[in-house]
């Protein structure tokens, strides 16, 4: 169950006004890595979580945490379109042309759908979905899913403060910043500690190896003429797991054969094989 | 450029048709982290590679090999609906309700629309669509998101082969999950080559970071009430960035103020305080 | 079975093209309240009617109104982008900055995709989907959801009117806006008379009372802290179903315990408890 | 911001596993009208509001209950989960049919994706999105969004609860029944309010509405041939917001002209008049 | 303008309730070649059609036939709803185990959220969107794509006849298979007709061909290594276009080199070149 | 299986940055008909292929060509984002402003999300879906989608090129048009091969005429009132598959009844008839 207080986790305030920015800072709110994903995705990874109890305390912390970004960057929004001059009009932009340019780039929804309001859609106005999610239930599967997803999401804001001029702006951002640095961290080192308590790093652990096709299980294919691909790490040495070596494979084929299908039954109507039409 | 040979990378052959397997074997063709998904991902970071000719190559040979994983599932998929009855006649199943409890809970589509043919969909007949990817221009942040996408796929495969029970849907499968694994390791390995070479492991590792706001940057805020999440290796111990130490905040509470929004000008038509109203 | 006659409902004519005008109006278009989802709303839940004659003929007759007003803005889409100058050239634009400006912000689809006609999209490009339509077979529930979409309906049209300057659109817009006064008027009348009917407010007003746990059916709690929530009407006297009187719950506590969660079976390989792997 | 307590706010534990209803229950958890939607919609609506205190409060108090409403059916579909056959074997049903018939259709995401977990998608398997919410900055219409929500939701837990067996599950059932009850009367007072505040019932009330074609504001067109629609409240008497009289027009006719298009540009390549072609 | 009659344009009744059919039925009412694709493909292509009036005309003509096949298509699958058990009670099917496993197959939003009506979405409970169809303004596009529209909507009708048993809905899908063979003559007619007009056959044929790259313009690349692909028309002979010969480039190569991609500015935070670093 | 060589099939390369015209062409690549699009269409075609090796040969060629078009055009639209402006600044702006127009439109997830890579969305940023692509089994239905695409994708190919001015950009455009008529005639080559041997132009040609309502399989309904569509061949003379002929019903009449539907089940909680209260 949960609590809200009214005050924010950290202040949210614009110097001023400024709707065409507020249009791109949709992007880390409702967009594929905003923070609307992270919180649905950590809650859900918390309800569901049907190991030791501390790493259902851990996703559901954070999780909550995620709330209040959600709610900051709202806000934000909300601010940064104070006011915003919504009509496009000749008299009032041929006086100052960058007025009207950049104007121009408003969202129109934000005037329109949400009265100046935050949405739950990325910078392109394309509609938050749950599929930017998974709570797989094998945990080190997800915490690298929350790695990337603090990854993507804090670089996303890098690029956004890059492109800020407003200190109110950049002052919130650089709190954002700050987090994602710590939940980087808070998922690397929950990664580190399950694969040193599982005692493998290839997801998942518990599936028997001699099942897999062993045979293949550490080669790389250079499909790709030309072999820039053989300098990498991992195209050479032991395989991260410990349990082989890479093998550099350069002129890969096919260990298959030819498909064939068999003609569908009359009754689906596909094309006929001449030789069933007589 | 790209070239096609007939053959497949691997046989893709059942024993038998099954064409409610062929129904769950569509999440990892069409699913949000099926073979299309890594295909396409891949190939848009190598198109997109602005980094070393090595990392241009890593992606694109990844990429072209997911391609042939693509083939080969869905030529599996349109062999296990070979023949698929499709009609539900009580006569026919009168006889035989376990058929008919089976029959029962095929895809319809897979008659009605693909005509015994695979499609780019999930389990569910979801589409598959393009927010399943990230290209992001930061190889980092992105060889993560591939860590991520060959973890969640290799399990979903993994739970797929304990549900089949047909050797040659088994045989492919324990190929894909191999080739998982080498992904797996190759995506960690050159994680490992990058995080050494940028020197630091938080993405992007080229944000001046006294930009943040480094106070809360190691900050664990313990928002579920009980402290079982202080157990863990996120919030103990030096940061994973050796930069500092993770501090577990068991009470905290807000840095910012209430938020209070300004009215919205009356063209907008929002609800105007009473004041504004007289 | 319907039948068309060439004539517009209303007439649908600019005084001069204006293709970011044209991309603003596709909101109340093909937007989530706009007119195909009225349209759409009204048809199926007319077609899906289980009950009095009168309330599917209403819902036709509404509905039919529709499938005109989608006619008469595509319509004055396609005008709004007559002649539209669809190139970049700064040849041209170095002389008219505010041109510029102003058509940097067609939308490029109008163009590319439609030559110059009016999509099913909203004013972001995101196409009309089915998902904002609901016909439950409740019509009690159905009329709320009408009521809610005139009214947004309503409300974007009139923040179109406000940001228009050309006679012609804002004409147009004059009468749509009125149609909406009446279809607001409408649904509320219809929602009076199944209220009264049915003799309760509360949709479904066919569940047995006793099944639902009344002790907390008129609870209000308070869970943001502060009590500003308590000076409404949703706090304080009889409930507007009659039955009861609403209860401000200043503290408003759980109910339920801890829930644990069962380990998985082992072939699902989610993480593991460490008592389990021994 | 937000703090989580780990107590349920009501129980939410089945008497026993059924991973049918599992799938069915994920309607009101992750569908249209389920308890993301209202969360979601509430959320936004509180911290977008420019309004009053007490209308924020209002939104963000019940739009945190909403949350603890998630926890609940993420918690009961989790353990409608437990132990679920993931695996159709012919041996294993032959000797219990009506066991192959309910398990043949468990959504096999459950097992493939999300390990047994709840999901954020509906009952067919569609995912949350966020088009399902609207936040306009109109309180009047955004609460009419909020009973109509609550109507939907109520009628389909309903539904649930008539399908349902499982005593836990009705037990909850009939506590969110009630809440919903709850909820229905509290956004109905709210719009009571909110309709005596502004002294209309027309949204948005703040448009002048001489700038409206008023000739047309109350009348009702019978374009659907028979006349059954005149007999309801809609076509009869005095309209709704008390400024004329409901008129029902029995053969309505257009209004405007037929409509013609200018040809396009020939650089847009449309299909050309023949007289363009000479 | 629209005008709407009762009577359907053909009878669509049953002889008894389905609702696993109701289900498969969807897919032609709400699919991706559905009805519905089709009312509002030729619909928008009446509406914005900016060439000869007969054109206008044969647009709205089949569109507004198409409403009617949606109206059909929704009562059809209202009465196979009819008094649906939605319960799965062991119990009632203990002895009936046909009828569990036919039951176990219903789409459960027919009765949780429409209920017993039907939906604009498809056999797999997926949303019909605007996506689905095209109004490109140049009709000699857009009759090719009307021709396919009902080429694939009368497959999948045919599908949906060969899967049925009621006599009702046999007699109805015999309609609407009629219909889809008038609309693919009148459609081939159409195009015929443009073809002959514009005296091309390659759209758009407003064009100047000597600005296409016309050495590669009636070239086929044999792409997948072996030659199946050399035996067909398309290989042979001369061009449809009746311009050129087709010429099958039996090892086709690349013409242009290997793509460099510059770094980008520092302000992106893309991975740098080493060299970059220093 | 499948090869990649480094080199592009042509080349890609703007004169010089242009990030504006880069939002634009991103509709061909990731759009509705774009390459993505018949990539997948064409690569699912031969995969599912049931009919003779030249056929499943032919959709896989052409196939494996428009992964190189998805390269080139990615290409393309990275070298355009080359060191973008992402900043709006006003001061870099004033002196400026057709730069500021120009700059004000680009797309902020080509900076934001994708670090000024080719993203797989349209010109709008909605994303690639694979509802765009069909795979029927049916061949002769499925080159009729292709021979859509083409002529779809060819028109917006065009338009993108009238409004380049970039030479390189005109240069790569000028390739895709050819191999665009290429592709168009090419599968209208395939159609009327397969025409020929099918010996009927109806989709699918081999469900039994006598099956379908033949009284009505060749009437043109007169829907729309006015007589304009009289006057095209399909409304005249034989019919294109030379069974019959034409007839044109300047005055159709519904064949069917009124609908009624049956109330619902009680448990269904549908509007109630009034008889059906007391």
């Amino acid at each position: 169950m949960f609590y809200h207080v009214k005050e924010l986790q950290y202040e949210a305030k614009p110097s001023c006004p400024d709707p065409v920015y507020a249009k791109k800072l949709q992007e880390v709110l409702g967009g594929q890595f905003g923070e609307i994903t992270v919180m649905m995705q950590y809650l859900f990874q918390g309800f569901n979580c049907r190991a030791d109890a501390k790493y259902r305390d851990l996703c559901l912390d954070i999780g909550t945490e995620e709330i209040a970004h959600v709610e900051m960057l709202a806000t934000m929004i909300a601010r940064l379109l104070d006011g915003a001059p919504v009509k496009e009009q000749e008299a009032a932009y041929a006086s100052n042309p960058v007025l009207a340019a950049i104007m121009g780039d408003m969202n129109p929804q934000h005037a329109i759908v949400s009265g100046l309001g935050a949405m739950a859609t990325d910078s392109a106005g394309y509609p938050w979905n749950a599929k930017y999610t998974i709570a797989s239930g094998n945990l080190l599967a997800d915490f690298r899913a929350n790695l990337n997803a603090e990854s993507q999401g804090r670089l996303q804001v890098v690029r956004l403060y890059e492109i800020a001029d407003d200190p109110g702006v950049k002052d919130m951002l650089s709190f954002l910043i700050a987090r994602d640095t710590a939940h980087q961290n808070q998922w690397k080192a929950a990664i580190a500690e399950l694969e040193a308590r599982e005692g493998d790093i290839v997801v998942p652990t518990t599936f028997p190896r001699e099942l897999e096709k062993q045979a293949v299980a550490y080669d790389f294919y250079n499909l790709s003429r030309g072999e820039a691909s053989s300098k990498g790490r991992w195209a050479n040495g032991p395989s991260m797991d410990g349990r082989s070596v890479f093998q550099y494979v350069s002129q890969p084929v096919p260990y298959g054969p030819k498909p064939f299908l068999n003609p569908a039954p009359l009754y689906i109507h596909d094309t006929l094989l001449p030789m069933y039409k007589a």
